[in-house]
């Protein structure tokens, strides 16, 4: 299957993430329909032209006429869905998600689904901090990571067509792991540090502080602001990677702390050293 | 004493910060001139028109024409500066300053300083990860937040001054805070975000991950890319109140690492919901 541009393409929850690649694959021109729980969701992207058609119903005909469909809902929701629906997929069809954790539902997945259509997942590296279609933006995607995350199950054109997808949505980078590696470094780029922010804007309470803070406070705790629904789901599907991540920045900051408490400057200002020369890699633009 | 523009100011260290005070107080029509330690930021400041006269000499004439000196400097260079020139000023000058921390140098500058000229402390809560004056950017001041830092020793006009000074540089928020208040303040909101930053990119040297991450782990190491000179020097100065923050800040994410480590969602979600609600207060505009 090629990208082009009479591909019809269901999208499956209309929030942020999927409201956002419904605006970028409706401007590329393809037919975009979507299926999602909240009526109102529907109906502002329809006002809004982000998508072709939307329903909160399960349209037999609609799933049918998919020839892509891109699964952006919570891990426990997704897989209860495919279960229950994936009967109305044609054959052929090719699915993908968005999804932050990939151990718990790729196999799952995989496992589960008709012979006759394939799942590729994949992980697009950006986000808001708030949620909903209103909210959804298709320059989010500009300069950003897109991450594919096949197994042994995939065929190299269901593969090639998922990176493709980054490729036209504006994604600078289009990377390939494993499960494994996926989740791993998820844990340390993604969890650890919402865990950071989240424990950060928690710790202290004194009254006023807003007015006194500069921006690297703001900086550090943007994403304190967070879908505990969806993130607490997230963290307990990647618990040992992410506990094992913790671990690592413990050690990191203990020896921080230590070299602090002891006066050692050279070794406070190695440690920045480091930092800064490893942190020039990391520049979006 | 007021900010007429026939005020003349000199400003004492023309790096980003003394730059962006230079470009923002010639734009309101002050006479600006600058001494510092390197020939190329006065020969910049000069051909961009950011101070009307820069020397890297003390030159006496020109340091008594000042009304108001403006120091932005190390710290342990500032008392030093100030022990050896603060001869050269003009009776009824009035310092002030930019220094991160305040418990090191405010007394220590307040006792040696001729009884004739007033030193009011103060610091800008606002920089960039870049230095030098040729990064010197006056709109970083716009939105953000200025500290005046007075002791019993402070006369209530140039308090005032102090103040003023902030306002007219497009500070939104200027506060006023004790030594003690300001250097726990700035041991939470500033320098723990510091080592938290510089420890998280420390931990884990994984080839490629520039490839894979999203914003979250950018925002969150932003300014991992650090001054090692500077900070370790600040650190140092304000040890007792950072080790204390750094204690306040693993207490809570140990917390949070035992509720993923024991599954209790209830407790994770209770921690985020915590952090989403009172990060609604620090956003910018």
């Amino acid at each position: 299957m090629k990208l082009i541009k009479n591909l019809n393409i269901l999208i499956v929850g209309l929030g942020l993430l999927g409201g956002s690649y419904a605006k970028g694959l409706k401007k590329l021109g393809f037919t975009v329909n979507a299926i999602t729980k909240d009526s109102h969701s529907v109906d502002y992207a329809m006002e809004n032209g982000i998508i072709d058609y939307g329903t909160t119903e399960i349209e037999p005909e609609l799933i049918a006429q998919a020839d892509l469909a891109i699964f952006a809902l919570y891990p426990h929701v997704f897989t209860d869905w495919i279960a229950q629906n994936q009967q109305y997929f044609k054959e052929g069809c090719i699915i993908t998600d968005v999804t932050g954790v990939k151990g718990c539902i790729v196999r799952k997945i995989q496992d589960m689904l008709r012979p006759d259509v394939e799942f590729i997942a994949a992980h697009p590296m950006a986000g808001r901090e708030v949620s909903g279609v209103e909210n959804s933006d298709d320059s989010i995607f500009i300069g950003a990571n897109y991450l594919v995350v096949p197994t042994e199950k995939n065929t190299p054109e269901a593969i090639e067509l998922c990176e493709n997808l980054g490729k036209i949505l504006g994604f600078k980078n289009v990377a390939v792991l494993s499960v494994a590696e996926h989740d791993e470094m998820i844990a340390f780029l993604s969890q650890l540090t919402h865990c950071i922010a989240v424990s950060l804007m928690c710790c202290n309470n004194t009254p006023g502080m807003e007015r006194y803070t500069g921006d690297s406070f703001r900086d550090l705790t943007r994403i304190a602001r967070i879908n505990d629904e969806m993130w607490s789901e997230l963290f307990l599907s990647n618990k040992q990677a992410l506990l094992a991540e913790m671990d690592r920045f413990k050690g990191s900051f203990d020896e921080l702390y230590e070299k602090i408490k002891n006066g050692d400057r050279d070794g406070m200002r190695e440690m920045m050293r480091c930092s800064t020369e490893r942190r020039g890699l990391f520049d979006k633009i």
